[in-house]
């Protein structure tokens, strides 16, 4: 079993690295977070508790507030990006930039932040890269919400060290058109359904999607195809097509603004939302969060693709993305993370974590 | 072994029955060439070949022309309508349309009409309703072209007991757009070849198809699309989509001249030619023809669809579709033949076959 000793745990750097080195591709999470447990488990100033292959641990120090770091221990695949390995201040490998050196920073400070100055828990979950219905958090947020109460949840994802507030809702909608089948060579006795898509493409091209500012965060929607199929058999006018569309929309909207848009959007043709997650309000006037902002000293930016964020906001509690990663990298074969970042984001984070009230 | 006795080859309706219940779907005619080779071998007036699977039969009786009667003996799979059963007037089962109503027709007069006024050729063969490498027509008109060599040809393939001249030309073609991948919740970093192919589907939309009369025979053009797709994944803007489009030209244009007028009309746009038979001209006016037209006593009509007449057409060989077959109701699962037809085409054949030179 993979150990992370004291010195280790004292060092985000050599955290990350050795975070990373173990291998956890969602599904397969069993060695990190028994690595997780054991390094948090017999701490004097935590409570540590499993459920699966999520670790959980919390101060009770009596304090006014409580925040809670979060980071998911999973990756996707690996593609021959592992172990990691250190070139000057980069350090390449899977799961370096989303999000272990985001995760490391979380367990660094339960292991070593004995007085913060907010209560503090820690979740370390498993299962985020892939369906929802297996994401760790999501699981406990239904089965012990206790874990996730919170005056303000920081989901350490890579932002670049920058804060990115709330994130955007999205849906996945089907518009599709229907025709009547006949042979190619007699094709006026059918009508084309393929054909009958230019309207449902003519009116995406031309759609001009909205920006909005919310707690000062800028949001840009987006309404895009992802798929279009359509066809029957190479000699046959085919009857069917759909046009699979997802719509990023601005927290200020809920999923049911979002799907009275689409159906305005796409009025008098054939949709059926398929699917659909709320966005998340930045949240950014509870205390806990200004102060966060503060430390940063730099202004928020709106966060565009859906987090786990939205899953705090679903139980009123507000929530930021905040790590040394770099979303860009996040998945990619040349993964990597900047080392002085993971120093400026463990920086920020202790200061915010220890500095006085108000300070 | 199946046998086609001297009583059955003597009536069409009987050896259509005979024909069709000896199970033959492409690729599985082993069976009902036997038996077609076998009941024209060791008849005085013919002279019987055989390569693979296609049967070849001929008279040489000196006469100054000569006509062709073809048949394919294969059908689409089974479904659920093997063997045949009669109601009254119509006989139902796969092939009764589609062709053995026709192929009963070539072998009925093989086998009985021992002086007929032109010297015939017989070509029953395999694998039509397949790809077209391994047509049986297809194969001979390469390796034993003398086979095919006539005046005229007559293929028996079902309609409906008019003459159906010439055929049309059909060429698939790919129109591609592309753009660029983003990820959907920063969907303008991207450009989306979905959208893109609103212009290919308008253009397709707004296209009007010619018409045009070619020997006294109509023949409408297609343009159509038979597939769309493009997609990458549920999150990611697509960066190609493919239209493939189905052209129907009339005998008029060649190839080339078909593929010039795809570029025109998406001119502009990234277009591959996929592949493309040409159309034949009806080709009327060779006197065999036109005394056949005589014979029926309707006048032609183009055909629409792609046939192995073309391949005659290829030969410099005018030749037309007749049969009692209704080819709406060819590959259905309730295909069937009315039997009055078959009697009727077997009298117009006749009549044909036997009149006196100019009568």
């Amino acid at each position: 079993m993979a150990v992370l000793d004291e010195k280790t745990l004292a060092d985000p750097v050599a955290l990350t690295r050795a975070l990373c080195d173990i291998e956890s591709v969602s599904g397969d999470e069993d060695a990190i977070s028994d690595a997780i447990e054991k390094a948090l488990t017999g701490l004097d100033h935590l409570t540590v508790e499993r459920d699966g292959n999520v670790v959980f641990a919390r101060t009770d120090l009596g304090r006014p507030r409580r925040v809670m770091l979060a980071g998911h221990t999973d990756t996707v695949p690996l593609n021959d990006n592992f172990p990691t390995r250190t070139e000057g201040d980069i350090m390449w490998g899977c799961g370096t930039s989303d999000m272990k050196s985001g995760t490391a920073l979380a367990l660094h400070f339960a292991a070593t932040l004995t007085d913060p100055r907010h209560d503090l828990s820690f979740a370390f979950y498993d299962c985020e890269e892939i369906e929802a219905e297996r994401n760790g958090l999501n699981r406990v947020a239904k089965t012990r919400p206790e874990w996730l109460a919170a005056d303000f949840a920081l989901l350490l994802e890579p932002t670049y060290a920058g804060v990115e507030a709330g994130c955007q809702g999205t849906m996945r909608a089907d518009v599709r058109t229907t025709g009547t089948r006949a042979h190619a060579a007699r094709s006026w006795l059918g009508s084309n359904a393929v054909h009958s898509a230019a309207e449902v493409l003519n009116r995406l091209a031309r759609y001009e999607a909205r920006k909005v500012t919310i707690d000062g965060c800028d949001y840009r929607e987006g309404l895009n195809a992802m798929f279009i199929n359509g066809g029957v058999a190479g000699n046959v006018v085919p009857d069917e097509c759909v046009v699979q569309v997802n719509f990023r929309f601005a927290p200020d909207r809920d999923e049911a603004a979002a799907e009275a848009h689409v159906r305005e959007v796409f009025a008098g043709l054939d949709v059926t939302i398929a699917d659909s997650a709320p966005g998340a309000r930045p949240g950014l006037d509870e205390p806990a969060a200004k102060e966060f902002i503060a430390a940063v000293g730099r202004p928020p930016t709106g966060k565009l693709g859906w987090t786990d964020v939205a899953r705090f906001a679903a139980l009123g509690i507000p929530a930021v993305n905040y790590g040394p990663g770099d979303p860009n990298l996040a998945h990619k074969q040349d993964e990597r993370v900047e080392i002085p970042l993971i120093r400026e984001c463990a920086e920020v984070l202790r200061r915010y974590l220890t500095a006085e009230e108000g300070a």
